[in-house]
């Protein structure tokens, strides 16, 4: 088939996984062969047995060096030992090919009652996959003050906001939803939604409509047909994508791709299932439904959508594991012959997407993607650690930033403005951004040995953790106020 | 009734709000009046017209006296100015009044037919409602690159949690459920798992269990009868509770609360819907239901369970407005006479829950609410914008480290680890967190001079915008490693 007709078999790292990972690898795999493309298989090891060899990463570099072989991955669900202070292993693959997009399609399946059924749900969640939150970068700021930073760029909004409407296209879809919380957090999410403003021009044919992440779940449980493909940053996808699956039937009909610039990965997104592995009854649907997304990402589109085809059709006929309803399920093995025996027949009640292959440009790799013109330092903020009053801190640092450049503006405790006192009961815990903003103008050169002095003199008083510049960038400040600074 | 027999009328702070407000507002009044119950409203405004009055909190000081004296509010819903730069007026009461808790019931309507009905939902999620993300903290750290702090205390997540406990307590359920994402946030939202695991084992009598957020969107739609109370932090809970108003109808039946340690807000979950104002056709259920958590808080059980029994036979009855059927439906001021003429009725399928007032102990006040014994500093990690790549920029930090009391331990980019070398395809944007970790221990007081002295260095060959000390408290870590350090 197409595989064949380019010359030679496309090669592709197959790595099973722990739990009831190898069941179902292998069964997508038989899924895959039995379309008869031409492909063979790189059989590469990750997860707990390699964790338990004592490599603390959970995959070996024959795996890595295989993928940059391959650049392409079908894997099963990798496990974390718990408690090892390890990260995941999936997580690690994840970013080590900088697979920055996760594209979960999500689809009515026929056969498979839930409180949707009859809507036709067919949508696509395009999640960041790299960034945000998940970049898992703390800091314990007091002992009882913790901090998560949450980095966005627009290198980041660009790719995945220019995948998701590439997949649009690919897939002959109508709407592009882009959620974010860019009301509350108007730098880092409203990043992602003038990302999308920018590049929805660019795809007139296609709807662009921004929604706040709040209101997004909000309908996808009342009216989750008007979905098409829904872009958003890395935590929001996170949830939203698991909302999207429950409303199927579950993780058991979720596949899943991680797309990165020259490698792309293959998994389905349930987890190991340890409490029935081994046993023959995990359905392997997801994984088959990844294999297909696998099929069509090496340019085999007629066997992407056979195997599509052939598995709505198997669940149509009422075929189905024990996940679905125990009366009448049957095993992992039974299910995949079943679609097999179903190669080249379709469901009657719905079809395959017809899809292109996706072509995504690609972007810049400079990595000062944003430049500025012109730029000035304004202040800093200086967090400390303090159980006194506002008052008794503040007026302290009044008393340190005279007779420096600058002048301390407020404080706030978590967001609010406690510094000049404000009518507000907030209940302070004992850490204070104080922002102190410069008197008059100076060259950038010395207002930054001035930060350093000023902190210096604050340190001789108080305990600091934290600096934050405040930059104006272009003219404009690169900051946001409090919540009651003016 | 309840009120009357302590005495006196209890007085209430009512702002009519912009939009609907003054229409649902009214409503809820009108039921509460009829019920009986020795109450006294002092009307006050905020929102839209106070805004273009040119106060820019949009919350007048009038207003706020008054709910200092009463400590208990029922509100309509506040408009925020679009594009005029002001912070919405809902949000500064919550911050003004530290209204730590987000309180919002949400159970199966009778007569409001969804995907759900007769799967008796009926839970209640309780938010974080003043920390995290919504703290709004976001510096620009390059050009391209924008952070937001996501922060969270010890003391507000053991607030939070023990307000679901309680809420749990009064309402005679039998489970809470606590929403985080600690798997990958462990500092953060692992402080709110601590916090729930410690508290939950003083309420030996209720179920608790931790559930990842992602799961938890994904359980919501698949079995939301199986919740009873979640609690989560403040951006997980903005997600999760409009999906769960969105299993039963809709915003027209969400109620809420913002409960804070002296003062008590009531409002609906929805907002203005200015489309549809001044028409008489709004859906005042939401606002009805908060006023009988309005009325229950103050500690008139009966007359609560009285109106929403009230409003539930009401709507058993096949009596709705516009939102939930064109056909049939009628006004808001219909809906409310049929309620008030329900008073003293029940539905037949359902009752409204016995309910105890809700007993919130007041935690330590105390700023430093978690003390450490012992603590040292280890490090800083230096935040520096640079379009080099990581070896350039690796090799020069660990030239100007040398003779420093530091050494250049790693430099990542978005979380993850790629100097010293790693195999790693990591697309670089110009945001590199170098950290760099003391080579011997010193006084705490020199080593706080040596980052200074360290960042004056690193300022003369680079654009540095953040810095964090890196802290070790009572012997362990408080701060998380790179993907790929060791």
């Amino acid at each position: 088939m197409e595989g064949a007709a380019r010359g030679e078999a496309r090669c592709v790292t197959v790595i099973a996984g722990d739990g009831i990972g190898p069941e179902v690898v292998s069964a997508a795999r038989r899924v895959v062969e039995a379309t008869g493309v031409a492909l063979t298989w790189e059989v590469c090891e990750a997860g707990e047995r390699v964790f338990a060899r004592g490599l603390p990463s959970g995959v070996p570099q024959e795996t890595l060096d295989s993928i940059q072989r391959t650049r392409v991955v079908l894997k099963g669900p990798l496990a974390t030992p718990i408690g090892s202070g390890q990260k995941s292993a999936n997580v690690t693959l994840r970013k080590l090919f900088e697979t920055f997009g996760n594209v979960r399609p999500i689809r009515e399946m026929p056969g498979v009652a839930t409180p949707f059924s009859g809507r036709g749900i067919d949508l696509v969640v395009v999640r960041e996959n790299v960034e945000d939150l998940y970049a898992g970068i703390e800091h314990l700021q007091t002992p009882g003050v913790a901090q998560c930073l949450k980095i966005m760029s627009r290198k980041g909004c660009d790719k995945i906001v220019r995948l998701a409407f590439e997949i649009a296209v690919a897939e002959g879809r109508r709407r592009v939803h882009c959620a974010t919380k860019a009301n509350i957090m108007k730098l880092t999410e409203g990043m992602m939604k003038r990302a999308f403003d920018d590049i929805a021009l660019e795809y007139p044919t296609i709807e662009a409509r921004h929604i706040l992440v709040d209101n997004c779940a909000h309908q996808l449980v009342r009216s989750p047909e008007t979905f098409d493909v829904l872009v958003t940053s890395n935590m929001n996808g996170d949830i939203l994508s698991d909302l999207t699956s429950g409303l199927i039937g579950g993780l058991g009909f979720a596949p899943g791709a991680n797309i990165g610039a020259d490698i792309a990965m293959f998994e389905a997104v349930h987890g190991s299932a340890p409490d029935i592995a081994g046993r023959n009854v995990a359905n392997p649907t997801a994984l088959i439904l990844s294999a297909a997304m696998m099929l069509r990402h090496t340019g085999a589109l007629d066997a992407a959508r056979a195997v599509e085809d052939a598995t709505l059709a198997t669940l149509e006929q009422g075929v189905h594991t024990a996940d679905v309803r125990a009366e009448g399920s049957i095993s992992t093995t039974a299910f995949t012959d079943a679609v097999i025996e179903n190669l080249g027949r379709h469901a009657t009640t719905t079809r395959a997407r017809e899809h292109r292959e996706v072509r995504m440009p690609r972007l810049s790799p400079a990595r000062d993607y944003v430049r500025a013109e012109r730029r000035r330092t304004a202040g800093v903020d200086v967090f400390i650690e303090a159980a006194s009053s506002p008052e008794e801190l503040g007026q302290s640092l009044e008393r340190i930033a005279e007779d420096t450049a600058f002048r301390l503006k407020m404080i706030s405790n978590r967001g609010t403005k406690v510094y000049p006192a404000v009518s507000a009961a907030t209940d302070c815990v004992d850490h204070w951004r104080c922002r102190f903003v410069l008197r008059d103008a100076a060259p950038e050169r010395e207002v930054d040995l001035a930060i350093l002095a000023l902190v210096a003199r604050v340190a001789l008083q108080h305990r600091w953790m934290h600096l934050e510049k405040l930059l104006e960038i272009d003219g404009v400040e690169a900051f946001t106020k409090a919540q009651g600074e003016d």
